[in-house]
């Protein structure tokens, strides 16, 4: 069994490669929630329904999110109630977070939907997310604090990021089967998401941070960082505004402690003496997941870089 | 003031013809909220919003509800979780609905939500839901009870009528404003509405019907049957099955001491006479509401034989 920490586009892209190596039914995301928003009163969990769609094989493949010919009726016609139209949530999308919210109405814990969710497109993946309980990111910037769909959509990631909070995350749960998906896999896979708003919600929830480091299976993270740059999100600025070395070993400092393996590109090679200095292997791979065959011979060689492993 | 006791679509298009008559501000509409339901979570107000897009001239001209050139992607997608198909909401009517139901869960009372919606729509009548609570028309057919929208749009009224239930009807209070605007206006119309099932809901809110018996406005109905058949919807069936007339006549006697004057098509001259004898005006027009013209023409009419009366 793998257990994959997952936030949205670049751990929906491992997933898809994951999921070609391996069957569905041996995988278990555990899902970051921290950026779910209200929306006309709608729950929306964008990361979750990144994962869902990609692993579909329905997600948009140019932005990476949403669905592919999803339309925008709704939230055009929205904007005569004087809703921001900066929040482009698809026809077809919206009617996902329409049920969800039914659900949530009904007194459906968060983990009971996403399963449902996932089952209605056919997936065998186990989906959790990473707690029932609301966690929200919140982006601390120069005026204030901002929620993280502001920051992200809204103002296109074009704020100092001086810090975050996850507002609830001491009072939340992992939700039922997370911590025991950590302690129990064969192997736990950080996805080449943001170390700081997808991974970093999950590790905030009071309980998964420990299981991680004290689990036996073996761990690996990808660096969501190449060469310098990120391929999508603000991973890279966000290094940069906190202080970090902006490169596929800033991203291995942050994990220090908590993985046995750092995966990170060709292009970064020269880093892998370094990253090992953290005191984890180093596995120098491509890992610009640009074609259905890279995905899976990215997840493939982490397979048997972890196996491999002493 | 003009206060019109309001169903669907011929209620929409006779009120089309009387702000076309007079301003939209001398206006004040009782919508019918007996068929209003929930799907997939949304609180849908069919009959309300009816009256809201024919008045901003949005309506589809082809159904006489929903919105023109509206679209069903998301009702399309909610398939995938379950959803049934028949209840057919476009795209932008749905964003009305989540409209509604964001504010109906911010605490928000039915006849602030109803202003709201038409304000933003631009119109300038009043628009009053015959209530704030909840009543629920259901059609007692030989199967049992079933909710209007089941046996309306489900079932295309392929069921035999045995009687009506206004569940919710006997607690419910008259939203505020409804009886001063019967009470305190120059003219009530009762809109060529089905009877039953438009009409009758509104009447069934305690106070409603006797404000109208007791008003001094001077009260009209115009028949929703024209030479035993009618326009659209159930209403022919209705009379037939419950063992009235099926005729204008069927309707004027069901109306008996609520009304002055009753409205009849020239097709139906011959039963004025008979309407008289009930003890109430008849005036003989064309009613039927093919063009703006003749909508207008209505309204006018109506209004001068009320304005014309001893």
């Amino acid at each position: 069994m793998y257990t994959v920490l997952a936030g949205g586009v670049g751990a929906s892209r491992f997933l898809q490669g994951l999921a070609a190596a391996v069957p569905q039914r041996e995988i278990t995301v555990i899902s970051n929630t921290g950026d779910d928003l209200d929306f006309a009163g709608l729950h929306v969990s964008p990361d979750t329904d990144i994962v869902i769609y990609a692993l579909a094989g329905a997600v948009n493949p140019e932005t990476g999110w949403g669905l592919a010919g999803d339309t925008f009726a709704v939230v055009e016609a929205l904007e005569r109630f004087g809703y921001p139209r900066w929040f482009n949530l698809g026809d077809r999308d919206l009617a996902m977070s329409l049920h969800r919210t039914r659900l949530l109405r009904e007194g459906w814990p968060m983990h009971r939907i996403a399963a449902e969710l996932a089952r209605a497109w056919g997936l065998e993946v186990r989906l959790l997310p990473m707690s029932d309980d609301p966690v929200r990111t919140l982006i601390e910037g120069p005026e204030g604090e901002l929620p993280f769909q502001e920051y992200m959509v809204r103002l296109r990631t074009e704020v100092e990021v001086r810090g975050f909070r996850f507002a609830g995350a001491e009072a939340a749960r992992p939700a039922p089967g997370v911590l025991e998906a950590i302690r129990e896999a064969r192997a736990v896979i950080l996805a080449p998401s943001n170390p700081f708003v997808s991974i970093g919600p999950i590790l905030a929830v009071p309980g998964i941070r420990e299981a991680l480091a004290g689990t036996r299976a073996r761990r690996a993270a990808v660096s969501p960082i190449i060469a310098g740059q990120v391929v999508k999100g603000p991973a890279a600025k966000m290094l940069a505004s906190l202080g970090h070395e902006v490169s596929a070993l800033g991203v291995a400092r942050l994990y220090r402690g908590l993985i046995d393996l750092f995966v990170l590109d060709t292009a970064d090679a020269g880093l892998a003496p370094e990253v090992e200095a953290l005191g984890m292997r180093a596995l120098v791979t491509e890992t610009l997941m640009t074609t259905p065959e890279r995905k899976r011979a990215l997840a493939a060689a982490v397979l048997a870089a972890l196996e491999a492993a002493p």
